[in-house]
């Protein structure tokens, strides 16, 4: 077993307390994706439930767990994906949640939270003031603090979607993984490297991003100063040293894309898989496209995160021209 | 049991020899669309998979069939879906696959045939001078006809989105499928109409290709010489006397829509759900545009049919500005 704070069992246990319209997700090769970038492309897609990404299998892990101890309240900081489940969870079980988001947020993400129910908090800057003033929201109301990626039931709930590709029996050399606060990365990196552990996983995070690669290839902490990407999903800055350490457990590799790069994985996804998503959900594609020599003829996962976007952004994004390269 | 060529055994039998790569699609109720419609609207999403449309459910029945039955090989006619749908399952199983198309077909989906390994012919015409074209090569070579919506299997292989709607245990009061040959509302009708009689099926169709419907309305098959819409996947001039038969005992309505509300039903679809879909798939949104008092407060499910359309179509038909009202 990797030596990470996450657990296989209680990953196992966490399949069963989530809304089943989180788990059992479709994967599936996409063969004019991998025609186009020389590799052979399973989509795993993450987008189609109420909340359109994969946070609501960790959100409800959450709330069981909150439900169970008679939990009075939840709070978190949130881009937006996590706060979106969270709510949904919450409201499922009767349980208040309140979402810290920056003012610089996705307007339709904020909307959708308050739709579901949560009380929505705004905060001038980034996801990091979001962060202490959920903390500060915790410490003052006495309601669970959930940190996404810290926490460990953020960390084991995504991880069920690893047990989900490794049970699947597919055949896999590499899973790609984006990387942000780390939840997804160390859950699906944990299972794979408890259970398959020859499938090579590669976390991707974005160049205007790069905390926690940083952090990963010095076996340290690296914070900065600024976030510079579309990829608002996984945007931090300070990445967790608990998190960190579960990452350098199960991380083959951490490799930054630049935008665009990112913006092409979104038009391939579009034009090749019929796909609308994120910018966070395209970066393994975004990985395929800047080298592709490294993962030429070989068998690729890639985790469809979410689909939240912005009609208006994703089409300016799609109709972008610039395209790297596909020759080594 | 509803009086159909149909047998619920045979479509319990028919799930168990499907890939599972085509059933247990996602299902889940999309509350930004409801909300906006006025009703509430289950999505059941069949384009997150390697033929992005329900037709991998019936092409694997036949091509169950065909193999056990140590068949030769099969010819259809298609406008795309039912072909690349057969060219996969036939590749799958080793069995020569030839498609006929109308040379005015989606080109997006002749290419995704091709690559399947299929033989695809051309004719001159549509679906119906297709269709002649199939039935004179499955002749003139000994190999197995597939009809859509005449071919049982297709349409048993279909009705299991039905049982899976069904078997979700939701609570439904309408369930919208979009009609062309008949295929999927004979299926979908007759699960509903043997296990869940009280939800309404209502079937939809283009007012630019309204023979079936009008052959329902009348009770007898009217044929019209001409296809004016952008829904391919349902573009029929022939309905067939067995698969009407079949329909009026299971339809409770069959209803027409126009252009513009397919158009802004997939700008719907896009902007709310976040999906790309072909027209076909968006048919069921453009009933609920068209008569919003009808469906007013009523727990509605609605089937994606399908994702195989051309990204500058896609863009140009959800860009336009027609709307019809929604206010009754």
């Amino acid at each position: 077993m990797p030596g990470t704070r996450l657990d296989l069992h209680r990953i196992r246990a966490a399949r069963k307390v989530i809304d089943p319209v989180f788990v059992d997700t479709p994967a599936y090769i996409c063969e004019p994706l991998g025609r186009r970038l020389g590799c052979e492309v399973t989509v795993k897609l993450e987008t189609a439930n109420p909340v359109r990404s994969f946070k609501g299998r960790g959100s409800e892990v959450v709330m069981d767990g909150i439900a169970a101890g008679n939990g009075s309240g939840a709070v978190c900081a949130s881009a937006g994906n996590l706060g979106q489940a969270l709510a949904y969870s919450g409201r499922r079980r009767g349980i208040p949640v309140t979402v810290v988001a920056g003012t610089s947020a996705n307007p339709g993400k904020l909307d959708r939270i308050r739709e579901l129910g949560a009380e929505l908090v705004l905060v001038d800057g980034d996801i990091e003031n979001a962060r202490a003033e959920a903390s500060s929201i915790a410490a003052g109301r006495g309601i669970r603090l959930v940190e996404d990626s810290l926490d460990l039931d953020t960390c084991e709930g995504a991880a069920t979607i690893g047990l989900e590709l490794v049970e699947s029996s597919r055949d896999l050399d590499v899973v790609l993984v984006a990387l942000g606060g780390g939840a997804m990365a160390t859950g699906v990196g944990h299972v794979f490297k408890a259970l398959s552990p020859g499938v090579e996983v590669v976390c991707v995070q974005p160049s205007g991003a790069p905390a926690m690669t940083r952090s990963w290839h010095r076996r340290r902490v690296v914070t900065t100063d600024t976030i510079d990407t579309i990829a608002d999903g996984v945007a931090g800055r300070h990445p967790i040293p608990e998190v960190l350490t579960d990452l350098l457990a199960v991380a083959d590799d951490a490799v930054l894309v630049d935008e665009p790069s990112i913006k092409t994985g979104m038009r391939f996804l579009r034009d090749l898989a019929g796909l609308i998503v994120e910018p966070s959900a395209a970066l393994g594609v975004a990985a395929l496209l800047e080298n592709p020599a490294r993962f030429a003829g070989r068998r690729i996962a890639t985790i469809i995160c979410g689909s939240n976007v912005d009609v208006d952004d994703f089409t300016r994004w799609t109709s972008m021209e610039a395209e790297p390269a596909l020759a080594d």
